[in-house]
């Protein structure tokens, strides 16, 4: 299909392209006639006046490249869908890049972003080695990813988050406790739930018990390595997961293989997204605020955009949500 | 932030304007000492080729719109980064808009996605009365919407899954079974699902009971019109429910209401995403093809945008996952 231009809306009201641009920006004295005949052509063509054009002319796309692993998980899901609320509450466009936990896919993102000339990016994957966010011009905002000090951050408090659902299990009466976590090799701020776990561990002369699941793994891999793992260790009796998913994985484990939740094991997740819980009231987790983290991480890339540098490593409050898992 | 372009780049490396656009195009002779000397001075100023500029004059801007209520939903999740994938593999741009079942909403981005010349959208809100789809030249491509006999609509086979659904019920010795639907003022494929509900009712002498919880509703109204209705027709033993949310709603409901499901109720969901059934394994649904219908749907878009009308109205077959709820 063609697209309509201002020069077809000349030629269909039978004027010059100065004329439709005059009616176009509304300079210059034109009649009113001319300007019924250049508005009827419009509206019978189609035409709309071209943003791309106007972008182009201000070195302003009033478009934000979004990279996240998956807008299927849910705290991702809901953090993207917020985001893209507020952003175009201000008048921007939101290109949304799923990495799919690849990093060649991601990188071929940040090029197409740069291409396009978006105003800026907000990232929060889960991949190794990408060089393309440091040192750029480009504002960039990270969510739960350490992109060093030039880079502002917006994360939950993670160790707050660790401590309140450790605590919360010692205090249930748990004294063998799993804490499933991520990749260990990756410096991210949810590290952090593991340093509470061991320094309660510690505080209470506990067994340290960790298991790590990555993150960019599948789901079916995730699930094994976590009924191997339960499989051959039937004293835990405490699961701190480092995400929803995670837990509710334990928890199928669990019931099916004759172990009550809670009774037997106590359980929590982390992230809280409100579809999750929509689906699985009964779930013990650690709420991020999603929405704060959305709102703080939009405002800050909405600052550097207007030309005010961002490096703050923002920590938010985490809430526990009390389900029937724990 | 000023974005960098030929002009900068011609300014630092000291040559003409016309000398880096040759570079660029790979056009006209260029000494190796110049072309090195473009080229470091690109890598220094973060230079990429505007790909606003190449989209503007070719009229083809690789950018497709995506118009769905919420990429929150699991099955809406799931198509979104199903079509998200498969288009960017063909080198399309997605421009992500959350309708959240708000109309004004809806007119605002098809308007903006006019405006931001995308080559097409891809549709599936269920707001009524928007007139911005019809009739126009973009190609435009519905899921789960009737637009009309001129736009291309890809969903499920409902009504096999309506049957599949209820004929399992029926099997499983369901006597008063609840067909619990959205709205039935909107013209929607999913209705068919209701229809085949009625015909089962019909043939097997049984009494029928729909319940409308409209699906732009929030998730707290859905759960108190089906609270209400459980807690005032006790005799219920059977759920076909309009999607997987309703089913967890209504099963949440009745296992804190001292109801066991399946043996007092048994409840069968619909959609069957791949995130809701690793949270909820436990779950009997009727699967919609998700990824079918995204490869589908992507397909006739791309089809459309290469010039070749689509109009056909496609039923894509469903298939039953058993968990444990019937």
């Amino acid at each position: 299909m063609k697209k309509v231009g201002i020069r077809e809306v000349a030629q269909e009201a039978n004027v010059s392209t100065a004329t439709v641009s005059r009616v176009l920006n509304n300079r210059g004295y034109i009649s009113q006639e001319t300007r019924d005949k250049v508005q009827a052509a419009m509206k019978k063509l189609e035409y709309y006046p071209n943003d791309l054009a106007r972008a182009l002319y201000k070195k302003r796309t009033y478009t934000v490249g979004l990279i996240f692993p998956s807008n299927v998980h849910p705290f991702q899901a809901e953090l993207i869908q917020d985001i893209e609320y507020l952003l175009s509450n201000q008048g921007y466009k939101v290109l949304l890049c799923n990495s799919l936990n690849n990093p060649e896919k991601e990188i071929a993102y940040l090029t197409m972003l740069k291409k396009n000339q978006v105003d800026g990016i907000i990232v929060g994957t889960h991949n190794k080695h990408i060089d393309g966010y440091k040192n750029t011009k480009l504002p960039v905002i990270a969510i739960d990813r350490d992109l060093g000090k030039n880079t502002a951050t917006v994360s939950c408090d993670n160790y707050a988050g660790g401590q309140m659902a450790v605590q919360l299990l010692i205090d249930r009466g748990c004294k063998q406790i799993l804490d499933i976590r991520g990749d260990s090799s990756i410096k991210l701020p949810a590290n952090e739930r593991t340093v509470a776990y061991r320094d309660l561990m510690k505080k209470y002369s506990l067994e340290s018990h960790v298991l790590e699941v990555p993150f960019v793994l599948a789901a079916d891999q995730k699930r094994q390595i976590i009924e191997d793992y339960l499989g051959s260790h039937p004293q835990i009796d405490g699961i701190f997961a480092g995400d929803d998913l995670l837990a509710s994985l334990a928890i199928f484990y669990l019931e099916t293989h004759h172990k009550k939740v809670p009774d037997d094991v106590k359980v929590i997740g982390f992230d809280g997204a409100k579809e999750t819980l929509l689906y699985n009231p009964r779930l013990t987790t650690i709420r991020q605020p999603i929405e704060q983290i959305a709102r703080t991480a939009t405002e800050k890339l909405i600052n550097e955009i207007k030309g005010q540098k961002e490096t703050d490593q923002l920590k938010l409050p985490v809430t526990l949500f009390t389900g029937h898992t724990v």
